[in-house]
Parts: structure tokens; sequence; C-alpha cells
């Protein structure tokens, strides 16, 4: 948690109604911070409904493989998230650190061991004392509560300087019904899938299976086209509950079912609110950066080549200095590998053309190219001339405050 | 050129011999720079033999599109070289450009205009003036000289703040040859191919297909391991000319000659020397980092390994930082896409094992491994525990400095 707001926070937060059928309690359990909470139970008191997205790195956390072990079970009782240590690299004791702590929290809540979901983030490679989660679980189980969204948001926070929350709500069959989410992020922020942990909460009654289809069709254009630094996460998590609390809204048991369009466009929706939120809170960031991609080959081609400008420290750096350097958008689209012809490329800072059929815009003003690149939010778009392709994706600036959070993380 | 001298430079250049059959001058021709030289001029009075590799952007510069047209005709009269615009995105006045300057230095040193390569470096999207090269090749030719070697170094730098210098001998049947090269690069270093402008000349005589062999060889483990950014240029140009002037050695015209062995290494040596002296002028380095993957499915495994590592912000500004945070190399590996199994993998920062099977090592020292980070030189090595492949690359670190000069390159 860093002393200084980042820039970019949201001016307000949204009122979080309840969800009913979840409540929520925070600790601080000394994992590694000082005078604040660090431990998030979510409790489900009757069985939800679960989905989950994880990291797609090769040596993921053992909460990562603790979760993707219990998601087949498709039901949720409890979730444990705590900050401060990622619970990664940690070998057997990484194992033994999941079991003691889903061993807690089953007890707390009076459930099976392959109904508690855990996350953890922070530190990579430090053992995790989960001796720790066993003392407070039962007071936080007994104390939880519904109207607790932002305080829960708090408690999963490391580097990020401000908790992200957001809300929506759809329509099912004619029930009304809710969505909450948190998450938390600011570095290693990278797809795929491009976070962080999230965790999203909603009253509908939606089976598993189309629950879990619902999430992974919505992380693509979502979390995951947000990058902060290209560094892919041990840790990345996101989990979606339904409850089935929304009264008199009966189970979605088909993933084509056409009663889901409102909710899917809610949750998507939601899903980039938050995932938007921890590019904004990307560490070291000043500006926000929506790279947009036409005419490539393909949608995927186009992502690749977003992707590729977004993750370049030469654009990024060019970002933070203001500096309408578009020749370094040209470098990136180049070396994605992606098909693409310099006289045909067109590039925008905002509205203003700075380069097309392979020059430099006869009409370019420098002046307002930098008018533009002196904006908190800009937007960069790439038109490659060769097809129909196109993606957006999520960055932030690459920042000397970048260097130094982390060049110091652990002290 | 920047002000301050990398603190990684070379204590002393070599005595750079001079190489029969080449002569060069250098001008202050006013491209962008004041009161420096900005243009190389490297004549070989009798055709030399030429291989060339490039980058691999789909964006290449005109001069990168006018060398590749030249290069199946073998043989080199003329290498113009300028620093401040690299003639790229510069669509047809790029083009024209390229055919001006050709013309030029065709009618300077009488010599067919597919003799003639080209190189530029700097900013890309400017048009270039090569109207202002017409004037001072003829001046150039005529005073070009072959004991000039640290002059051409100077001349062709853009952001970096060192000559870059090699010389190396070999022996070809009994025939002593020397190879002298000079190197330009700081940033948008990365492969493939790693850089930059290079360009290396020997007296030895072997026939262009032998040459372009030897070269596309050689590059793989030098320039093509080296990364300062993981931003590809749209200008890397590294040429490759043989004078034939080494009294008494017959012309190599196969590849598999056994008599290339002596030549081959002292080429391969060369060419990493000169890659390592780019890497250790890296913008804003104040750490070199040998990044070794080792028991990886295949080297390729291991060399892409390798480069997740090296390219990671995250251990880039840990290196800054000089924290031994090992878990943002758990990271790395686990983003690769590479197979690994977090329960085998071992790292070492030095000689300090600081993980093994999956965890900290027992016997790991915080003392020890951040004396390893306090260094000015820091070997990284990860044993993947599945095969083996191996590999190695290197970088810098990613300091605050890096970001000043790229915030503000331009301006």
């Amino acid at each position: 948690m860093s002393a200084t707001v980042s820039p970019l926070a949201p001016k307000s937060y949204p009122d979080m109604p309840v969800i009913d059928g979840v409540r929520m309690a925070t600790a601080a359990a000394g994992i590694k911070y000082k005078n604040r909470t660090d431990v998030l139970l979510m409790v489900f008191d009757e069985p939800a409904s679960v989905a989950g997205v994880f990291t797609r790195s090769k040596c993921p956390s053992a909460p990562v493989d603790f979760c993707r072990a219990n998601l087949p079970h498709g039901k949720a009782r409890a979730v444990v998230v705590n900050s401060g240590n990622a619970n990664a690299f940690t070998g057997k004791k990484g194992r033994a650190a999941t079991e003691l702590t889903a061993d807690s929290a089953s007890k707390a809540v009076g459930c099976a061991t392959n109904e508690v979901y855990l996350a953890s983030t922070g530190v990579i490679g430090e053992p995790l004392d989960a001796t720790k989660f066993a003392g407070v679980l039962g007071d936080m189980h007994a104390s939880a509560t519904g109207d607790f969204w932002l305080e829960a948001a708090k408690a999963i926070m490391t580097t990020d300087t401000y908790p992200k929350v957001a809300t929506r709500t759809a329509e099912i069959g004619g029930v009304t019904v809710r969505l909450n989410g948190i998450a938390k992020g600011a570095g290693m922020i990278a797809p795929d899938m491009a976070t962080m942990l999230s965790f999203v909460v909603t009253d509908a009654a939606i089976a598993p299976a189309v629950l879990q289809s619902l999430l992974s069709e919505g992380v693509g254009p979502t979390f995951n086209s947000v990058t902060v630094d290209s560094d892919t996460s041990t840790s990345d998590t996101l989990l979606l509950f339904a409850t089935g609390k929304a009264a008199g809204q009966q189970e979605v048991s088909d993933a084509g079912d056409v009663r889901l369009a409102s909710f899917r466009a809610a949750l998507n929706d939601l899903l980039k609110d938050l995932a938007l939120q921890v590019v904004r809170d990307g560490e070291g960031a000043r500006k926000m950066v929506a790279v947009t991609v036409t005419g490539a080959e393909s949608d995927a081609a186009a992502k690749r080549i977003a992707l590729s400008i977004a993750n370049s420290p030469l654009v990024k750096t060019a970002v933070a200095g203001e500096d309408a350097n578009w020749g370094r958008v040209v470098m990136a689209v180049g070396k994605s590998g992606e098909m693409a012809d310099r006289d045909r490329l067109a590039i925008w800072f905002g509205d203003v053309r700075v380069a097309v059929h392979g020059e430099r815009d006869p009409d370019y003003s420098e002046a307002a190219a930098t008018a533009v690149m002196q904006q908190e939010d800009i937007a960069v778009r790439v038109d490659i001339g060769l097809g129909q392709g196109s993606a957006t994706v999520w960055t932030c600036d690459l920042t000397k405050e970048y260097v130094a959070i982390n060049g110091d993380y652990r002290s």
C-alpha cells in the first residue's frame, strides 16, 4: 500500500449493495504488513456455484493449484485471501500451508475442504505461516457481514494505492440480479491472464458449468487485455460465485440460454471496469493508454500487435515523457511478428493522425500531437490496412516511480 | 551521445590494426547533432566480399531494404552510415534518400550502386535529407585512411556513451588474417537480431556465400543473445566484409572448409565482444547480467526462458535495486511458456544457490545473495531440471536513468 494514491484513481467509489448469500470479514493476521488488514474471509452460508480463471504460468502458486483441484466440484462455501505473501515457489511447505488454511476455514465455516477457495498475493518464495489464519478465521466467520465490500477490497491490496470495487445489475427472466466485484493488482500484471486477484459475486442462480463458460469468455477482452509490465504473476486468480439468492429466478443451466444476454453484458462490463482500475493503479502510472489496432489480418493478430505496442518499454517511456514519438509505435508494430506493410500503416494519437501511407502525415502538427500526450488518458490507434481484425488493450506509462517501487519492493 | 559514460564501459580500447583493403573517413554533415561527426564512409578500393544480417522487423528501414536488395550481388565498394536519423518509416521519401545517397557514394568512389551499402540510425519517421551527404562524400573518399577505426566508431554513435571497437587475429592455411569490428547501440536492443549497427572487416579472402554462412551462424549466441529492453529496432544491420588482401591466403570458397576453424572462432569471439559492449552501454545501465539457463528441454527452450528472465522489467528493476529477488526469476520462468516443474527448479545468483527443489534453499543466506547483487557483473543461473538444453543471454538492469533517457529522447 503506497502513501501516494495514483492520480488515475477513481474520483469516488460506487455504493456497493449487499448481495444475498455472501458475508465477509477482514482481519489483521500480521502476515507481512503492520497496522492494516491482510486477510479476507468470504462465506457463502449455502453452497454457491463457482467458476475460475487462473494464471497460465508454468510455475503457479500453491493456492492456484489448490483452487484448480477444487473447481470440478463446482460449489463454494468459503474463500480465504491473504496479502503480503504469495505462497508461491514454496514447495511442500506451500502445499501444507494451503491444506492447513483450508482445514481451518472448513472448521470455522462448517464445510468440506473442497468447498474452500484460497488466494494469496505478495512476495514469492517466502514460506507462508498458515497457523496465523487458524486463530482468526473462527471470529471472522462469526462477525462476517454482507455490507463490507470496500473493506474486503482493502484487505487484499499489496502495492495498490486504492481499493478496487465495481457493481452492476442485470436481469434474468424478468428478475433483477446484482453483481459485485473486487480486485487487487498494480504490478506483475500482464496477460494471460492479466492480473492479480479478483472476486466477483452475484445473487443470480447459474449452474457452475454455465458460470465457467461466461467467465472464460468474459476475460478475453477485459482482464486478458490489460498489461502493466508484461510480467505474468504466478498467482493470478479470478473467481466468480453465484449464490442463487435472487428471489424467484430459476437457475440457468444452459450456456446458450437467451435469458443470459443481460447478465453476460453486465458481467463483461464489470470485468472491464475492474481490469481498467488495475491498469490505472499500475505501479508508478501517471497516464492510462488505450491501444487500438484495426485493419489487421485477424482479431488475434490485432491483439498481438496491440500488446507489442502496450508492452514496449520505449513506447511506455515516451508516454511518460509526453513525447508523441510515433516512430516507437512503428517499431513495436514491426517487432510484433504479425503481417504489416509499412506503406499502409496509419497512426493516431487521440484524434491527431500522425502518420499515413508509410510516412509522417503531411498535415502533422507536433503541437497538436503533444497536446494529446499531455492528457491523462491517451488513445493510440494504429490501422494496419490489411484486413478486418481489431483489438484494444490497455496499459499505463513506464515511469521512474515504477523503477523505484520495484527496485526496493522487498525491503 | 551522453555526457556521462556508462560505468560498465571498457577501461581501455584495443589498438586497432590497419586492415588492408579498407579505408575510412568521417564527417559532420549536420543530420541532427551539432559539433560532432555523424557520417562514416568505408571504402574498399577493390571489391570486397560481403555478408549481412538484418532486423526481423516487419517494418524495416529504407537502408535495410536497400542492403537486402544488393546483397545477392555479393561485392561491396562503399559503405555509408549516418547517425541521428534512421530513415525508417519515411515512405517514398525514404527510398529516394537511399537512392540519392547510393548515387552520391557511387560517384565519389567510382563504383556501381549495387556495390554500395547503407545504414542509418536515430529517430524514426523523420525524412532524411540525403543531399547533405552529396557535399561531403567526395572529400571523404579523398581523405579516407586505414588507421581510423575509433573515429569510425564514434561517428555512428547515437545514445551510446562510448565507441565500441574490437579486433582479433586468426589463421587460415598458415596465413595470419585480421578482423576489426565497430558497433553502435544502447537502446531498442533486442533479438532478433539484437541491435544496432555493426560493421566487421577482415583481410581474409573468403567467398560471399561462405562469409554469409559464417555470419548467420555467428549471430545466434552473440548479437542475437543480448537484450537491453526487448525492443527490436527497424534498422538493425550487421555487415561483414572480406577484402582478400591477406598476402598469400588462397580464397576459401566452401563453408565446410576445415581451414576456417580458427577464423570462425575469432569471428564469433569478436561478435560476442561487440555484442556485450552494446549491453554494457544499455541506456541507463549500471549492472550487467548474464542469464544462463541449463537443464531445459532443448537449447531453444533454454534461450526462450533466458530471454523471458532477461526481458522481465521486474527482474531488471530488482537488479537495479540490488535486491536478490529470486521470486521474480521464478515468475519469469513461469511466464516463458516453456516446460518447467516448480519442484525441480534451482536458482543461483553468482555462486549462491538461493532456491532448490521448489523452495528457498535451506542454506540460503540473504547476506551472501545481496553481496552478489552489489557487484557490477551479476551471473544468474537457473537449472530447469528437465533436460540437456542450455543457453546464455546478456542484459542490463532497468534504472530510472533508462526512463529519463527515453522520456525525452527526441527533445
